[in-house]
């Protein structure tokens, strides 16, 4: 037997895709400031190509960066959700378009997120290119 | 306040160590069959540069393709572990080598880990290189 399925609540996956619509709204703003703040403060992002980047001002850089290299919008759709009280594992599939519209990226990421002062964060974000390879 | 920390006993963490040395024996000894093993029968990879990767004859094919490209042998570094009872979140880095003992790959991992018929087994696997982009 595998362990059993945990609470997948409808209103978690709402939440989450709330929290993720929060994300997606402060990248198409450029809003760095605001997208450092859908994270915990100890948050880390796994990239690829990078070491691991921990805590608010890093990943306010890291996204500033992306952003400064023409991506201008995003889209995350969600897979599973598997929820453990205060923390949700999620995978899904994310889509990053230039500000001409042409696909810029596409791939896969699993998120852990932790609720931090009432609201859902991302503590964990590691995600990969489902492109080939140049 | 962040969510609270999970249970993280040092039991655990040994019980992760010993699955990812299973999972580093059968890889060094060109066993995908016991990889495949190491991991639930519902379980994904997320490779890069490849869409989803689900079900355990695919996983095996997976590896099987990744030791015909050279690689020999691999090593796994736990950074950090947060437990939910049957479910386990385990970041960590891993470094892989050729036959001839030269760097093949080294990157993050972050490994969902689900207790199944008694053992933990990889439920979803998801990583990336850290090395600069060619």
């Amino acid at each position: 037997m595998t362990a059993p399925a945990a609470t997948q609540s409808q209103s978690v996956r709402a939440e989450i895709t709330a929290a993720n619509q929060r994300f997606i709204d402060a990248f198409s703003r450029g809003d760095v400031e605001a997208l450092a703040r859908c994270y915990t403060p100890d948050a880390q992002l796994l990239p690829a190509n990078s070491d691991v980047v921990q805590g608010t001002a890093a990943i306010a850089d890291f996204w500033r960066m992306v952003l400064g290299l023409g991506i201008a919008s995003g889209r995350l759709e969600t897979s599973e959700i598997e929820q453990h009280e205060d923390t949700v594992i999620e995978t899904g599939r994310y889509y990053l378009s230039t500000s001409s519209g042409d696909e810029a990226d596409r791939g896969k990421y699993l998120v852990v997120w932790h609720r931090h002062d009432g609201e859902w964060r991302l503590h964990r974000d590691i995600w990969n290119t489902s492109k080939p390879a140049a």
